[in-house]
């Protein structure tokens, strides 16, 4: 059994990019492409002729106008980013990429765009990072090489289900956009009660709080309501 | 120590992948790259402009007329594939390169022409063949993922080990005590706002609440600190 994970692109610029994104990910039997805002609209002629055999790919292409559309029914998020960032997430390497992959969640990895990767607000959103080990000095990767890389680790692996899937419990796992509808919910509470006294911090202690939330593993929809019931009963003024 | 094949491309015709070999070569550590009768010429801009800051890969590049004189000096040559060939020789996986690399030879890996790779004649002259499996049915890959692929397998032979806990943020993983102080607010606070409707099930509850946060891998202190100020702000009764 292969891993098909979603590749999501977000904000790419050049066509040629996708197309070689496509073809590299059918080299390597991934199937399902999301795209987020291409900077040159959609469909893209350079994005076709690059694929070669992988049209199909790129014509079966879903096309998004922000992250939070594309990511609303994933289960298991991964950003991809060359160097480790400063930030409170936990790292996978991408030669565990097979030995750790979610078996029974619908899994999506995310490349950033061409100049300058993905933004940490974008990061904030993911369940983990993925991480290339590149020369320190000189990571930037094309992103084509980075699903090629990445697709390749898949499909190199050979999955262990029967092992895997002992570790699901029999609750349903929330998807992004469940988990980002608790965001609201914490966030407006949370303003409500002034929580954020220096609007200029608003970005970066959303982005922490989601950061610890976002770790949490297989989180279920039980577990979520529960953690929406918590948040109605504290806020709750008598 | 790390790896540092010479990569060799045979007369390859495009500029730009000549030029996104090279950066991914750097991606990944290796330094030496031959060209043997490059198609447009030499040297080419395309190949300038694709490498980014791969540049002094290009500009060190030594550019050979034959195949024959690209690979005189050297002692282990492998050469590339992505489907075994009906030939007498001896396959090695890309993922094995690393754990079986010649240590003490001059080692080159050959990557073929863009339309048709390699001919039988020039994988006559390896040691062995190199093959990244892919799907039997799309097998064609980029050139310059191709050279990505390996290199990012060499560097990953050398890269991992030392720098494997670097990954790790620097931040203060949280005591179980310390979690258990969480704990404590949080259920005191519910238990204020009237959370637990039916005594019975307290004990259950807290359970389930427990094992979403104990989840949090590497919940650090500061995040922590964060849990309790959102328990203090939303609990706050104005």
């Amino acid at each position: 059994m292969s891993l098909n994970p979603i590749i999501i692109l977000v904000a790419p610029q050049l066509g040629e990019n996708i197309g070689a994104s496509a073809r590299a990910m059918k080299n390597f039997g991934l199937t399902k492409l999301r795209i987020v805002s291409p900077r040159d609209g959609w469909p893209n002629p350079k994005a076709d002729s690059m694929s070669v055999g992988a049209i199909d790919i790129i014509q079966n292409a879903q096309i998004y106008d922000t992250l939070l559309e594309a990511i609303a029914d994933i289960e298991c998020l991964y950003a991809t980013t060359a160097q480790p960032r400063d930030m409170n997430k936990n790292y996978l390497l991408t030669q565990d990429l097979g030995r750790k992959y979610p078996q029974n969640q619908k899994v999506a990895i995310m490349f950033g765009r061409e100049n300058c990767g993905l933004t940490n607000e974008e990061i904030a959103h993911a369940n983990m990072i993925l991480s290339i080990k590149t020369k320190p000095d000189f990571s930037s990767l094309n992103i084509a090489h980075a699903v090629a890389l990445v697709a390749y680790e898949c499909y190199k692996t050979v999955a262990l289900p029967e092992e895997n899937s002992k570790l699901d419990n029999e609750q349903i796992v929330c998807t992004r956009g469940e988990l980002e509808y608790f965001f609201d919910h914490l966030f407006n509470e949370l303003e409500a009660n002034k929580f954020f006294k220096v609007p200029e911090k608003y970005p970066h202690m959303t982005q922490n709080i989601r950061n610890i939330f976002t770790r949490i593993d297989k989180l279920s929809q039980n577990e979520l309501q529960t953690l929406r019931g918590i948040i109605s009963s504290l806020s709750k003024k008598t």
